[in-house]
């Protein structure tokens, strides 16, 4: 299904069983697990800050998704970020609503600038809030006006090639056309059906199954991450495919999308 | 597949994409979601007290469930209310469990005597708990000896107005017979399937799907919550007709559920 | 689907419907929450401590899952083992994560030192962890070195014995094989799919319908969880007999387990 390269990259998830400590949200955090074990590597969910640093320590990589942020979960993030870089294990995080409340875009900037990540793998809206630039969030989903086209893509790749070269990260914004970036090369991938942000939790699925790449890739965090996102572009497409050749709606997509990844 | 006007209420949900922010339960929270995305409204589930001002600005109703209620949720569930009730945002309540546990059913009672809600949704048990009546709830599913049927259709009717008067809100009292009713006008819906009460969380879900519907129409509550009851009772009627000619189970039911809402 | 006496524990099930109390991870609440359902019991998810002694005074099964521990729960879950203690409700615990991390294990064996169980299920590691044996886990997952085979076997039934002789309980120690035992009888069940581990959540919902059979048959505690652990295997290698011949994946495996369980 992916090209040769990108296969391999997959071939190194499914063989080398990367374990993925996330710390997400409790909406979707059964699909971020499926998801890491449809691929073929291994999630692990904990959050006490008591065992993060032994769970880490075990880990490849780890998977920051502040979704459900609550005041005892600070300290866990925090610890989190920390002991990954003590450790060397590359983080991948998922800036969930970032520009919608000023707590949690001021947290996100508070975080990137005082620990190093691997990837920020967000959407448009969320990309530009970290980015500093203005405009509004609605809820957790990508505003109309922040939609990368053909029209806004050069603006929109520039936006995030900035952030990659400010945090040393490569950033990866998803929407109909995601844009991927470590600040020098920009790679875009126009795949994937609109009928996946439909389903709770797509974006969510793609920061884990990005961190499982990355996990098993630590060498290519670019390259693993544009596999991520192109395995759940095309996966989406067939899950689609099938769902319709089904007659089925979004209950059965879903269904069908973690099939795909793990017959991918 | 709903009548005329409830045809618009949904085309309403459909065009207006309101805003749901939800405060629910972490059983059944990711079907929650899934149900509001399938009716075509948007969700948030955010708890975080710093950030719930932002989020209930942003949205057009408030889902309140207090399914797996915490010491650490007492501050969310009552900021929820004071910035909805400030800000004039009608809040769904669903008292998950009223009557099983006292401090379940003081905390509900003490919040519905301190802010308003435009909906109550809940079982025939926790409805009778919250109206004061004497009876007993078993865990949080209604009591056989709560059910509403023609015999004791009458004094259930009354029992909810009365609640719904009491509170200057919409009751909605599900079970194999729905009485939904604003304590002038009652409205009964007899259809549904028991199978559905075999799948967690439908109730949640008929809770969020009713936000939805009534952030999509403010001006028409009860209509709204009759007409998202209608809604998921016949999805449910028609996720256990196509469950059966596929020779499924549960696990089929959940799925097909979302389908129907999805394809309504 | 089971034989006879099999087939009379899970007919208690089905007539008695148990309420089983769980405590358990958020990752898999859901599913432990369907899986609860479909084999005919009632499931609560109630960790507040103020309402534990309530709920669990109505259950007839606790289900301690401490998947997603947090300094939060530990009261929880120490108010739940003292409470189920005191009225004598039967507590299966599922430790998972046994052995991947210091203080999770310090935790468990402090409360198993501590309260009565009724059963102990877990991975072949996490039970070596309790056991006091020396190796290491690897996430939430066995090892690979700690698999139950024909060679290693006895060795690993004696541990498992002498767990339970310690602790006066069922060990149920769950895999490729299972050894389940009371400390003086052991069964082996070599039924199932190795399909089952690449699914979130498989031995979370084992626990929960371990705890249904052993609330709704509370004097045969290790009949129960045999019959469990049986039909769990037995509805698993159906789902994934029906998974292929619809050329599905992961996700068709996960809801064709759920009705296979419904459907027994």
């Amino acid at each position: 299904m992916l090209e040769w390269d990108k296969q391999e990259l997959l071939q190194n998830v499914r063989e080398r069983h990367p374990l993925v400590e996330c710390l997400t949200n409790n909406v979707t955090v059964n699909d971020v697990a499926n998801v890491i074990l449809a691929c073929g590597a291994s999630p692990v969910m904990v959050t006490d800050p008591r065992e993060l640093e032994d769970f880490i320590g075990l880990a490849q990589a780890v998977d920051l998704n502040i979704g459900t942020m609550a005041p005892e979960l600070d300290l866990p993030f925090e610890k989190a970020l920390a002991v990954a870089q003590q450790l060397k294990k590359p983080v991948v995080l998922d800036p969930v609503g970032a520009g919608a409340a000023k707590c949690r875009t001021d947290m996100l900037l508070r975080l990137l600038e005082t620990y190093p990540v691997a990837v920020i793998r967000g959407n448009a809206s969320e990309i530009r809030a970290l980015s500093g630039e203005a405009g509004k969030t609605m809820g957790v989903d990508a505003s109309a006006g922040d939609a990368v086209n053909e029209e806004t893509l050069p603006a929109r790749a520039a936006m995030a090639s900035a952030l990659a070269r400010k945090h040393h990260c490569v950033v990866a914004m998803s929407g109909a056309w995601d844009v991927l970036t470590d600040g020098n090369r920009v790679v875009i991938c126009k795949r994937g059906v609109p009928q996946m942000s439909q389903i709770t939790g797509t974006g969510c699925m793609l920061t884990g199954l990005t961190a499982a790449f990355v996990g098993a890739n630590p060498q290519n965090v670019l390259e693993a991450t544009v596999a991520a996102t192109e395995m759940m572009c095309l996966c989406g497409e067939a899950a689609w495919q099938r769902t319709q050749s089904l007659h089925g709606g979004l209950g059965t997509l879903r269904v069908q999308l973690i099939d795909a990844l793990s017959l991918a």
